[in-house]
């Protein structure tokens, strides 16, 4: 039983969780497409079983893959691991795959925003994108869930949520003319709180230094827990994040959040610079949309972790702050799983762990 | 966890109960081939909705649909249909699709046979067909439930079972050189009690007249209980049919079944004889492998119905018949419900209500 529901979540009385709540499940999608993954994704691909095995130790994983790929992905993932079988058009379930949200009554429905592969026909990565924007729906059907359908462009990863009234975004993705140009920044607020049960907005101005997706929110920062906030710090007056960390500092100082707190921020060290090799960018087909070329700068994040039920899964992105953020990992969450999972090829594509997953809730 | 088993489910404690024991759920492949199917498949398509609607009234229903026909299949099925992205060559699911054994303990396995659509490059129907070889596989992923691989070529429609011990199958189909002729009969036997957890197979010599499948057993009688067997009958001596309803007659006579029971035969009317229309025929893609000329013989049964928690769903195929066979339905199964689905577009495609579904056993 998969309704489509014509009405909204917070009149439902549904809200998203934090994701620190309690998981269900968490989906992923098998990476394949050669003009973004190198050597024909098979290096991703290594990756992505490595985060589904390190998520499977305390949450069960659905990947979800190409007719084409099927036998590969069972192959190549431990038996624990659920295969099933979707198209998409890349591997990003974050951004495709549905918001839950929930009740009091122990009841869920996803949210299935509108997708355009992170800017449509303005500024998108590529062409089509039809497949990915289905996936929120099926994931909902294959759960047995009802669903909404938001009249709102967005991807999963330009939001962040406490799951107690408070949304974190950048003004950068959500305001930019490529997905919503004919709403205002007032109606985007409301369909925001409208669709997760919500009750403030928290604008922080602009994402990571060059992150091509108009600067999603969950490479910037992560919700720790309600009202505390890990934010990527850099100290190198020369980069040019240096200014978009403090801009961001002082946008999360100068607000609280929808209960009134003042917002405790967490200053995380940023990997690098890293730059993408030669070599990496010649395994990668030419195509239009993603620049993938020697030299790029790459949007590498610490603060684009997963936190499933109790487990922080991480990208291992630079041997020289590594160790440094699984320390403060440890102290930040001194109850939890620390999981370091060797990152870079997710980074080649253009994101991280969070950015390849999507949590379901347990209800 | 959906692990490849490779033991036996007789060495296991398990058995294939038969279909009149309780379903959690049925499943069925959404039809789309244009050179099987007239008319870009849309009149199949609406047929096959009328069927997943007619089971739903006591058993759900998971429908199985390619990317393409995502959307189309969603719209026209009701919302509490499952409808699941799959990729297929065809819509048998009876055929294709996992023939599930359950134990005493509440647990339940698929087996996956090998498929080669109804013959291979011997006879069969189509090439290729890999995408349904994988079906049953991926029907036991999405249900959580292991699997074994068996090492024998067989569609689940040239079986039935009574759940007690006895298989029934056509020497016609499972002898065929198309399936397994590496393996001699007492083989194909051995393998068959071995993977359906029973004691003794029941040959007939054929199955129906011009069925294309090689004479499944399905297409020509029912289970309609252990020990008490439907048989399409004909009592016009120019038909081929009437001999060979008698010589199945004779074998299931000649026999008792595994519980050492004598066999009780009813005998159900054979709808038409009935024939592709010109009209039909002009509407469906030319291909190699099937007939589908105007004129041709069509493999029309009652048989081909399925049983779903009490619940008898059947081809309406001939207005001389139908009524007939409605009202011994009654008789036979005095305390079930009783459906006619309008069903000729799926007898066009080769089979009918039982050839195109698949149940998974409650546990």
């Amino acid at each position: 039983m998969s309704e489509r529901l014509q009405s909204k979540p917070s009149n439902d009385g549904y809200r998203m969780p934090g994701e620190h709540e309690p998981h269900e499940r968490v989906f992923m999608v098998w990476p394949e497409r050669c003009d973004n993954w190198r050597l024909g994704a098979k290096p991703a691909q290594r990756t992505f079983v490595e985060v589904a095995k390190a998520i499977s130790k305390r949450t069960p994983v659905t990947m979800v893959v190409s007719a084409s790929q099927f036998d590969n992905a069972r192959t190549q993932l431990p038996s624990d691991i659920q295969v099933i079988e979707m198209s998409s058009n890349d591997s990003w379930m974050r951004d495709t795959g549905p918001s839950y949200v929930v009740d009091d009554n122990g009841n869920r429905r996803g949210v299935d925003w509108g997708f355009n592969a992170w800017g449509g026909l303005v500024d998108g990565l590529y062409f089509p994108w039809d497949k990915d924007d289905q996936i929120a729906q099926k994931v909902c059907e294959i759960l047995g869930d009802d669903s909404y359908r938001a009249p709102l462009i967005l991807e999963g990863g330009s939001i962040h949520i406490d799951g107690e009234g408070t949304v974190y975004t950048t003004a950068e993705c959500l305001l930019h003319p490529s997905r919503n140009p004919d709403l205002t920044k007032d109606e985007i607020e409301k369909l925001l709180c409208d669709y997760l049960g919500a009750e403030k907005v928290i604008w922080i101005p602009n994402g990571l230094f060059n992150d091509e997706t108009n600067g999603h929110v969950d490479n910037l920062i992560h919700v720790v827990r309600p009202a505390t906030i890990a934010l990527t710090w850099c100290d190198d007056e020369t980069d040019p994040q240096y200014t978009l960390s403090r801009e961001s500092l002082a946008a999360l100082e100068a607000q609280t959040d929808a209960k009134g707190r003042s917002i405790e921020v967490i200053k995380i060290p940023m990997p690098g610079p890293l730059y993408m090799t030669a070599e990496e960018a010649s395994g990668i087909d030419a195509a239009d949309g993603m620049e993938r070329e020697a030299g790029e700068r790459l949007a590498a994040s610490y603060a684009n972790y997963l936190i499933s039920n109790k487990h922080i899964i991480f990208p291992l992105l630079d041997p020289k702050t590594d160790g440094d953020m699984e320390a403060m990992f440890k102290r930040m969450y001194p109850d939890h799983l620390i999981t370091g999972v060797e990152a870079r090829e997710i980074l080649l594509g253009g994101g991280n762990i969070h950015c390849i997953t999507q949590q379901i809730p347990a209800v």
